[in-house]
């Protein structure tokens, strides 16, 4: 496998290992857990620290829906899409595999539940309609790759684009968790879905869909708003 | 409509999507919520990525309070000052309006509510009085302006002052969402005042009066300490 | 007044007003408070926002501790001491009379209470004794000393000392704000001591004893430390 | 002592107090304690902040596991490894003896109980199992490695380690405090477990087999992926 292929693939494990993990182990545990906030702030910090680590390798993707954005651009060749997603989806679910691992030696362990899963409607945290999901998955997913495709850009200050694109990530997060517990990104949803003891697998075809239409739309946006040539 | 009046709208949209979005949606969740600590993060992480992104495009204002105050301290100039409003007021009220959608998607929808827009007196989130909340928004708004133009003088490290600006405003909202619910920006006080259920709207003047008496001041008074030429 | 001290004098004044305002008015509300982790991001955001706006003008002290920290280290002439001295606290008070007059519009106004100031024994907000408020006001203002001589020396990556310094400034608090409230800066506790409802004005030699023993044992280490010539 | 062992002693020394000394002074406090969520970016402030002030003198690495794993990648000279060993451990010594030192004025205070050390099995703040412990610990301290090799890589943005390094860490404390309560450092681990009332010194030996197995696991798969010569 490529340098490239392996840093698309452990920066999805380290995505699905951080974001999910921290979701599932510490998220909700009682007067100290570290709630939605510290959810948003290791979603963020997994791509924050492998864009800086391997984003001259790989570009730093992650992301079915930032690779097809990315392409959409014209930043990223059409021939590498399919490797890329490979080696992301493959990352997820190896994570995935390990975060189940070390959630069965609880103590108390009888089923990993919803295990950081996405879901509209009543595997939506917060019992949101098919509709809310739709539109927030794609607006979000639209702006994320607005913004990865602006702090990359020539124009924007050279070397600052992890802080710019894995603060957006938790930004997402702030927003979203409530209604889909935030996807924006195919392969984390697939990852977790395959454990889960939920809707989530009946649902993943919405978090391929929704990011993927939404990652492509923020290509074009960028194109339409960017003064580059 | 020209680049940078698209960044404006796209910046601004997202300024009130992720900042007002995640107060609406995410603030108030009983154990896991992320309370005003997660809301002055998004509200700031939202300036951070998108001056990041678009600001080599339009100056990343996102703000009529920001682009008065430039104009007044020779940063910006005056025949701009209405279109950059214009673009940022309807980018507001797009971002409330998808918003609205997302939010009607709950299933014990039942109204906004306050929808997150800004107010003083019984509309105060603390019951702060008028004076309380002129006081905290001149003056919040003039630091705004003040550590903007400081940090994107010639004298101040390039690059950074995305950071600097953004982080600014996750400062100004941890300080002041009791007061007023933070505003500073008239924008953003305008776009969810028009859905919400509350005096917003009654209210709305004080939120483009006092963010622009704050701006203007904060461009002089960094007149006055600037060392540049 | 000089730029250098009108700086002084504005960044001080933001420490204080975002410090301390956001631990007056933020903090202790229920369910959506910002808690300690807040307020120890707010005091830590207004020196990163500030060393970016006016670091290249005064230095971007803040503080009479770090003031003669640099003085002992070699980095700042002794003759501007005692008016950095003077402009720091005249900000600081400034700052606590704008707070003052914030805080008294609450509905339930009825006095400031200890209105965010510093203190040991009874006045501790975990009830520390004289010793242990001592012992970490002198270590943490040593190396806050240290990373500042550090982070702004020769070697180390020219730009982001303001991160380094501000986000110091918040470890700091997360640390100590149970024992002595955290001072670390006798501006700060000056300024907010004379309004307090407290043992504050009568506890506030400690918080300048401390903190500038501290901070000049930091400038004496580092220079042990230091491979500059 | 030379200067890059002072600077290795001073920097364990801070992340000893201020990640322990959060953890056992502001976080379980009612109402406005910093939780789990704020000891986490204490960890890593100490990291981001020490990095930046002597990354240039010593690397910055204030862990036994970063050096092994350093010297693997070929980045650490072998005949270093032991004097930087003994500078860590000692300053983790030193920083938990002042912490003893601050928490003993504490008016109710009883024994230092666990005193923030790390465990498993009835010693975890979860209850999670050696298995857990022991798989979470090895894989955390690779990915620390991985990211410490690829942010300080000559493909990396130059001066930004320092944030992607800490804010690793403060990632991997999000993760891991349930299980473990977070070691990836023998010299972290072995400071508190000398004051711990707890099976912390009993168990020490994990907190030194793991880290030391994931840091070399670390160092090898970056050389796996680097594209450097």
């Amino acid at each position: 496998m490529s340098s490239k292929l392996l840093a698309e693939f452990f920066g999805t494990f380290w995505l699905v290992l951080g974001g999910c993990g921290s979701a599932v182990l510490a998220a909700g545990v009682a007067d100290v857990g570290i709630g939605w906030l510290g959810v948003a702030f290791a979603f963020g910090l997994t791509v924050l620290t492998m864009a800086f680590a391997v984003g001259h390798i790989s570009g730093g993707h992650f992301n079915p829906a930032v690779s097809l954005g990315l392409m959409i651009a014209g930043r990223f060749e059409g021939k590498d899409l399919l490797p890329y997603w490979v080696a992301q989806v493959i990352g997820a679910i190896a994570a995935a595999t390990v975060l189940y691992v070390i959630v069965s030696g609880a103590p108390d362990f009888a089923g990993v539940g919803s295990f950081a899963s996405n879901g509209y409607g009543s595997a939506s945290p917060g019992g949101y309609s098919l509709m809310s999901a739709l539109v927030i998955e794609i607006v979000l997913t639209a702006f994320f790759l607005f913004i990865i495709l602006g702090a990359t850009s020539s124009g924007a200050p050279a070397g600052f684009a992890p802080i710019a694109i894995g603060l957006a990530l938790t930004l997402i997060h702030l927003i979203s968790i409530p209604v889909t517990n935030t996807s924006v990104n195919p392969a984390r949803s697939t990852g977790v879905a395959l454990f889960a003891d939920s809707p989530a697998l009946a649902q993943l075809w919405m978090f391929w869909v929704a990011p993927l239409i939404g990652g492509a739309i923020g290509g074009l946006v960028w194109k339409l708003v960017s003064t580059e040539d």
